[in-house]
């Protein structure tokens, strides 16, 4: 409890990389790691349990510093503490090629959680972990095994505070009294614009209350290295709710324009640096000039986080004797494997099965996976009876308090918080022992998008059940009717859009999503029914696109996906019954897993010599891809009864077969025809 | 004051229209209107001042209805009132082809002010009618002439409380002490998911409060209509402060599935609906039977309204003779013009003039323009000093009392709230004398989905000074470079995504961005500096793509936008020098505008015979509509010195030279090689 000069070396060695860091740069946030290093010094040494020789430990205490801004502060302890970030990787930053980018990225750097910049995320991704830690404990944990007790600790700015998906998140992370969450508010009353009374005047502590959290204030962040602690101490006892602790600090402390937006957001200038350096008692001629005694005494804390996780490995053998089955289930999850046999569990359809809606076939498949893969975690932004995604049976994860559910439940309660959710699932993903899935209309996946960029950038396993995915949701009309939202996820690297067209292809879209550890699915589902398709296998839709319906000498192929599949076929019957037209039909339910099949096989379904006519109810934006002309939905739907709505927009199979002849017809004197699957050269990934 | 038994049948018919017109479409939502009947019979009747014969005067009171799944209360009450709403357009209500959609559409019904529907965007709308009202109040009042004093009314569920978006309008509402801003919350205790106890157990007075707004309660929503009444007039003192009014309802009021989420989304039983009806005196073998006391009763308050309305106008001729300018101005803004020859202000640039980032030409547009079209309201989402936004010597929107601005004030302090800002600038349009511009990062525009979609499907005239366009940024990495984004807006219809490529197409962006009245306009901007080219002038850039180097029995047309048109033009030189093959240059900066163009002159721009190439430093997503070859970033960016980061993906004169030499090479035994533009079919619209 008592703090020395060495501590206070300690807190400055960081505020000096960060300035050295961001002068090398010539680029970077200085301010807030200036104004970070106390509270940052003592929660790491004093209050957070990590070993950093494994950064994987599952039992480790998180930490995000949801400001990421802010990251040379991460990045200074992470090599103060002996991860694998070197004084080169610091020297190295925003370079490119660098472990240490312009903002903090999970998969590139050891001991980073959480992908944070975009402001709001890490808080929420935060709330996400402290989910999974309450989840994990409550199912492995038994008398004499404490396995799971982590707590999650994140640091955010008032950029964050303002931030509508924190917002939505700590209304979340209250009303589940998670007591294993601790956010340290870094009231510096300074943003972009300068002054937080320009547009910031409200009184977070009581919006935090109002939320049902505990609440604390520490008035000098910059000195009051006890209080800190002591607060840290006090969040920690209080098991019932989460605890926001505001520490008033001083941006860039210690340096000319400490106090002022002026050392926010670029490096301090040389004479300033100097003068800092001087004032802390470093050399202003060396950079990057770490003492030894900091580094030892880092190693301390390092070296009681390795005692740690030897305990705990010892523990979790001990529990092995014990609870085998657990034991076996919690390793497997750590080692980022599924249950064998899991995939056997399936449903596979028949031509001859009735037609069902498939936001329905993915509710089958959700409750016959949910009892074989335990790590599957489901909800939904308020539309449970909507999406379908409550597994039958399933328990309510919800505080035993509300007598509503309890700590082991699998199914979250996420309320009408689109961007909470997806950026809690992010947290939930990132935990290590959880695959969250979830459920709102494709429409409002949108409403997200800021999350789900951040599940594809950091490689998280994050499935979205997106029911209602066309103007086939009929009379809510215009607004809640996704035109733009396929082409918009498409694009988005590292990032599935599945939108099977029956119960074969849900099977195949839950098949991909679930063994690709390291990629968010998107799984397009329609409201109303749909035919199970003659063609359609697993095995050939886990290809993301095949050819449903061959045909010898084809005159067009025509591509297309989810409920247009169906229409389709009937236009290709119609095609050859009314005009002596014969047509193949291609179905693409995910271009991202297509476009990795070999070059072979694509053109085995989109073949050259054929022109091609795509099929979606959506933008013909990127459809060009795949095929020669494109019939989709270019202006927004309209609110009607969905078959009225369809024809509306002609698509039937008279409007298909229409546009099918045009095509056949426009492309007739072009030699050769060939399969846009044939590029002049391949982009560079 | 006294309420009788009239108010109680009034209130009774909008139920039971509730009722017949959700029977009859066999869709929609009754719940809602049946809790929230007494509340609006009270505020349209009490409180509101409007005229149903000019849903367009400027100083009616604003409504919206938030949650705007409860559409029918306001169609009912539209209709009752004499708005150009039909008993038959009630009973064609979720119809295709009715005034009557199964959400609110501004756009289609008269006296809808916004629409919603999507959660929490209403909220924020109306925050933003409350700012422009506020403004424009200050701007054109005189002594004596209190020409704007309208007030805005919103009425919010559970579902519009639980989303970021309304959040974050509420801090900043709070923060702007929006006294002309009544918010209702109906706090019904149920959502789709049930209980709300299941996810939304916050204490919401007490968060408003926080906000810095003034908060009321009424316990008995569903009879104390003294007691509605009476809160709304406290709210209206209250000048200083937003309020908002607990509302305790109950939602379904009067179906025997009363109070439940039974009563949410689906019709009553017809069993249901007959005993409601006789509850209510209601002969439940009719339907849509509107007792004519309820017409007459209406009729009164729309004739008080229309006096209003009259000496309303009596007082602007009267004003026109004391400030006949600012008569002029008002006058002006309410036709929906611009001020003559305001389009002589825009800069124009020679090919000599300096290379200069494309968001810094921004500022430039802005500057000039701010003095002479003063309807242009800007701001930023807490990034001013990287947009750009804030014209010199601008002066901050902000209460008086905070010594920062006041309510002339131009500009907007947004805070870090990207959604609210973009639902708030909807709100700033909608209310008819304000055309708003803000400014984030383009990648954080994402953040706005939902409310840029709104903007689109609702005709609001909405600016986005999208800048740092690209990973052009550097060293800020992934997490803030857009790679998606511009696929994602361009998918959207109605909105205009425009990227620049140097000062004459920033001038003929903003120009053609100001001429559209009823769509968006995204201006994707560069952080680093880009040439003025040669071929470029406002003239050929208002067509949305124009030929920048044009070339005689050229061998490749490159198309590209923005930054990367300078890089095309160079790697046209390269590709004469080093290979003698000649290039055309094509600069695209406005799909949508350029779509508009006659086919004639997009032949001209991309003809026929000649094999093209794309280029653009984002997903190439979309670009097969108007290339045959596309040279784009299908992955994320990375982080380092922007121009390391470019050569990093190959984005140089080489790079383009290698790919178009490809791209040559493969087309050459296609024969015909036809234009992109030209399609077998037109798509519908
Ligand atoms: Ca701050
Ligand atoms: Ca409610």
């Amino acid at each position: 409890m008592a703090y020395g000069d060495i501590d206070q070396l300690a807190i400055n060695t960081i505020r000096v990389l960060a300035i050295d860091a961001t002068s090398k740069a010539n680029s970077g946030h200085p301010g807030a790691p200036m104004g970070l290093a106390p509270v940052s010094h003592v929660l790491f040494n004093k209050h957070m349990t990590f070993n950093p020789a494994n950064p994987k430990w599952v039992n480790r205490d998180r930490f995000v510093l949801s400001n990421g801004h802010g990251c040379m502060l991460q990045y200074a302890l992470l090599h103060l503490f002996g991860y694998k970030v070197t004084l080169d990787d610091l020297k190295s930053f925003r370079q490119l090629g660098s472990i240490t980018p312009g903002h903090p990225e999970a998969h590139d750097t050891p001991g980073v959680e959480v992908t944070t910049g975009p402001l709001g995320q890490g808080f929420a991704n935060a709330v996400g972990l402290a989910i999974a830690e309450k989840h994990t404990a409550a199912v492995f944990n038994k008398p004499g095994y404490e396995l799971i007790d982590n707590y999650t600790f994140v640091i955010f700015g008032d950029g964050c505070a303002m931030e509508g998906v924190a917002s939505e998140a700590a209304s979340q992370a209250g009303h589940l009294q998670l007591g294993n969450l601790i956010a340290i508010y870094d009231d510096n009353k300074i943003s972009i614009d300068g002054d937080t009374a320009c547009a910031f005047t409200e009184d977070v502590l009581k919006r935090f209350e109002a939320y049902g959290w505990h609440t604390l204030e520490v008035k000098d962040g910059d000195h009051d290295l006890g209080a800190i602690e002591q607060a840290i101490a006090i969040a920690k006892g209080v098991k019932d709710k989460p605890t926001v602790i505001k520490l008033t600090t001083t941006i860039g402390y210690g340096s000319k324009l400490a106090g002022t937006g002026g050392v926010h957001g670029s490096p301090l200038k040389a004479d300033d640096a100097a003068q800092v350096k001087e004032k802390f008692g470093f050399d202003p001629t060396k950079s990057f000039d770490v003492p030894q005694q900091v580094y030892d005494l880092y190693a301390k804390t390092a070296a009681r986080g390795a005692t740690a996780e030897e305990s705990w490995n010892q523990l979790f053998t001990k529990y092995k004797g014990e609870y085998p089955e657990l034991h076996a289930d919690l390793a497997r999850r750590l080692a980022g494997q599924l249950p064998e046999g899991w995939q056997k569990h399936l449903p596979e359809y028949k031509p001859t099965d009735p037609a069902i809606a498939s936001r329905t076939l993915s509710q089958t498949v959700l409750n016959k996976l949910i009892d074989v893969i335990p790590e599957l975690i489901g909800g939904s932004a308020d539309l449970t009876g909507s999406n379908l995604t409550r597994a039958k049976n399933a328990v309510d994860f919800q505080p035993p308090s509300t007598g509503l559910g309890d700590w082991t439940g699998r199914y979250l309660r996420y309320g009408v918080r689109e961007h909470g959710m997806g950026a809690i699932m992010n947290g939930l993903a990132a935990y290590g022992t959880i695959i969250p899935y979830s459920g709102t209309f494709l429409n409002f996946v949108s409403y997200a998008a800021g999350a789900v960029r951040l599940s594809a950038l950091s490689h998280h396993q994050v499935i979205w059940v997106a029911t209602h995915d066309s103007i086939g949701l009929g009379e809510d009309g215009p607004t809640h009717q996704p035109v733009e939202t396929l082409a918009h996820f498409r694009a988005l690297p590292n990032c599935m859009v599945w939108r099977p067209a029956d119960g074969n292809e849900t099977s195949a879209a839950y098949y991909i999503a679930l063994v690709s550890r390291h990629t968010p699915s998107i799984i397009a589902l329609s409201r109303q029914n749909l035919p199970q398709l003659e063609g359609s296998t697993i095995e050939k839709a886990i290809k993301g696109g095949y050819v449903c319906v061959e045909a010898e000498n084809a005159s067009v192929t025509l591509i297309s996906t989810g409920s247009e599949v169906g229409i389709a076929v009937d236009a290709a019957k119609n095609l050859k019954e009314k005009h002596n037209v014969v047509a193949r039909v291609v179905s693409l339910p995910c271009w991202e897993v297509f476009d990795s099949q070999p070059k072979e096989y694509k053109l085995s379904v989109l073949p050259d010599g054929i022109p091609s006519l795509s099929i979606e109810v959506m933008t013909t934006l990127g459809w060009e891809k795949y095929s020669h002309e494109q019939f989709g939905l270019n202006r927004f739907g309209a609110s009607g009864p969905y078959k009225e709505v369809y024809n509306r927009f002609e698509f039937n199979a008279e409007g298909i077969t229409k546009r099918a002849l045009a095509t056949i017809d426009f492309w007739k004197d072009v030699k050769p025809i060939r399969s846009p699957i044939n590029r002049a050269f391949q982009q560079l990934i």
